[in-house]
């Protein structure tokens, strides 16, 4: 213990402010809240700050069960270890932390493993609880119980996170880049280095470029694709000047080395080096477009690559011909593929050394009692990524 | 030239015995045919023994297009070249090749690539006709001008076959083992080897256990499965005595490594570890079935392995949760995977090492007046490979 000020708070429940979700798609209400301290393998952090990803917009929204209020939402976010329960030894009071959604217990058959990064131990879900017991850190000024959301909760001052769900992170990494880490621009970069494993000279085709889209072809600019092409429904969405524009059909016949598949289309361009507006893909259904997709991918080995959250009842559907006799193949992506403990490591080490770029992903930055501002930018689809200020 | 008596055939048209599908579904017909001579880069080959494959008995019996009569079957087999076109230096007259369906150019950028096996030169379609140059090399007694199968028809004394479709194997192997490399055989062990890439070790399901079928189990016993569950509809189809039964629920819930599903559900035990009846599986589609095959595969890095033949509009179904959120993939693998040339020649040695069992699937044998019984053998579900030889 290096007797800095916040030690004094270890062990003792934290007042501080949280942005509360009270009912389905309203406004969050920001209020005094209590954080108990951590139990055994959790650690209490104080966020500095958070940004809003997509998942958060959706549970937010969703008025049917997995969805339950009040809740803390928030997923995506960097922050100070405040305190930690027993039997934490991976991080000590004072670290510079991002939580992650997706559990890394470090020591389950699927953690040890280098082709799985779905923890077996502490299986993901979308429990409203802490991942242990099952119960809330969380209640209100009236006694209430706050829900978790997907073992984070970081639209709050101070949050316990479970062990299982922290990396640490070098402190010298602005906040407002380091917190990108924590979530999507991670699953997009990771969707084409990890599961798509986008080879050097290759073509991709990227459907939908929101930011996760536009974080893929980061990604397949870092492995080397040659030509990374973004097709989107939105024209007004992107900046224009491309320096092509292609129509749907010829990249549903180009024979592209990859396909990555994002089911939120939003848009932007980015590293993108061609541009296709496919409005008659994206009037269709999820279903009906991974179809297409899958059909633009190379005979013989191409990639289709699908990442995103859908209606847990949806269906994909696809040409059997194009699976069966076509040597493709299609697959899901959690995380991108990202082992949340060692893969961060090297997405931080390439943003240090000015390879993978973050900058350009933070559109907007607001204070904590604006954080309604940003549901609104992206209700409008003018933001990438609007970091939330915790603190000035 | 070593004056084996066949070559004074050469360059001449040759009167010989061909089983004629004269329309869908009736009884094949012997008769007297004229084989023209071969083309540039064509092979006139004679068929020493052919085996009946179920894609042979699904074009019989289809009556819509792509289906065309009166048509030569047949594809699967193995022969000795009578003689040669222009340009053939790979083969001379009296070389023992078989006859594979899915073309090998050896130039084009994708049999150049160790990651397809689709050569995109002279692509695989269901063409009746030859590759270059769509026209046949067939007549009959009247003139009439008779359709090519998947570019062999082998249910014919003598066939031409462009040499992109021929691989040159050891004449020391026993006619009716060597046959079963040119299609169906391949195809499973290649599935489990080449597109599965089965690990040791690993656990493998597979749906549906006909020659096929079996034939995936013998190349995931090859490639070290240390579990091979297979999983059936018909329990009449399957020998008994075996060790143990488990229930399909307990399949899709064991998180199996590899599942390979096969489109034709025929019986027989082979190297399978473990056997599942799968009625509430088998009573639904194909498509019903697949969604319940990726459920089966391991969270995080299974593979579903997706072989066969299906109707060309069918849709796969699946699970867009399945998919997402699993890490997991999909693949289709046609021809196993194999590259025609260079794999033949691995399953070859390791046949001639005694590794590859080859023996077990050959169930019936018939002289070529008697084909017709190898088309009642398949209906009865009572063959797995039934040979077909041309001469006593």
């Amino acid at each position: 213990m290096d007797g800095k000020t916040f030690t004094s708070t270890a062990g003792k429940p934290i007042r501080c402010r949280a942005a509360i979700a009270r009912k389905a798609g309203e406004p969050l209400v920001i209020e005094e809240v209590i954080v108990a301290p951590p139990k055994p393998r959790e650690v209490r952090i104080r966020i500095i700050c958070t940004s809003l990803c997509q998942s958060d917009v959706t549970f937010w929204k969703l008025e049917v069960p997995p969805a339950v209020f009040p809740r803390i939402f928030g997923h995506e976010a960097v922050g100070v270890v405040e305190s930690v329960g027993e039997g934490v030894h991976e991080v000590v009071e004072g670290d510079t932390v991002i939580p992650i959604f997706l559990p890394d217990c470090g020591d389950c058959i699927d953690c040890l493993s280098d082709r799985s990064n779905l923890c077996t131990k502490l299986p993901f879900s979308v429990s409203p609880w802490m991942h242990r017991d099952e119960t809330s850190r969380f209640t209100d000024s009236n006694g209430e119980t706050l829900y978790h959301f997907l073992f984070i909760s970081s639209f709050s001052e101070y949050t316990v996170v479970d062990i299982a769900h922290i990396t640490k992170i070098d402190p010298a990494i602005p906040p407002n880049r380091a917190c990108l880490l924590s979530c999507g621009i991670s699953t997009g970069v990771g969707a084409a280095w990890k599961t798509a494993k986008v080879e050097a000279g290759s073509t991709v085709a990227i459907f939908g470029l929101g930011a996760i889209g536009l974080a893929v072809a980061e990604g397949a600019r870092l492995c080397g694709a040659k030509r990374i092409i973004g097709i989107d429904v939105n024209p007004d969405k992107f900046e224009l000047g491309l320096s092509k524009r292609l129509e749907l059909r010829t990249i549903l016949l180009s024979g592209v080395s990859f396909t990555l598949v994002f089911l939120f289309l939003t848009g932007k361009k980015f590293g993108v080096t061609d541009f296709v507006n496919s409005r008659n893909c994206g009037d269709k259904s999820v279903s009906q477009a991974e179809v297409r997709t899958i059909a633009s991918s190379a005979l013989g080995w191409g990639k289709t690559v699908v990442l995103g959250v859908d209606h847990p009842e949806a269906m994909v559907s696809l040409s059997s011909f194009e699976v069966l006799h076509s040597g493709k193949s299609l697959m899901g992506s959690f995380f991108g593929g990202l082992k949340p403990k060692s893969d961060i490591k090297v997405l931080e080490k390439r943003y240090k050394d000015k390879e993978l770029q973050l900058d350009e992903f933070v559109t907007h930055e607001v204070e904590f009692d604006d954080i309604n501002k940003a549901f609104e930018l992206h209700r409008e689809g003018k933001s990438l990524r609007c970091v939330i200020w915790m603190k000035k």
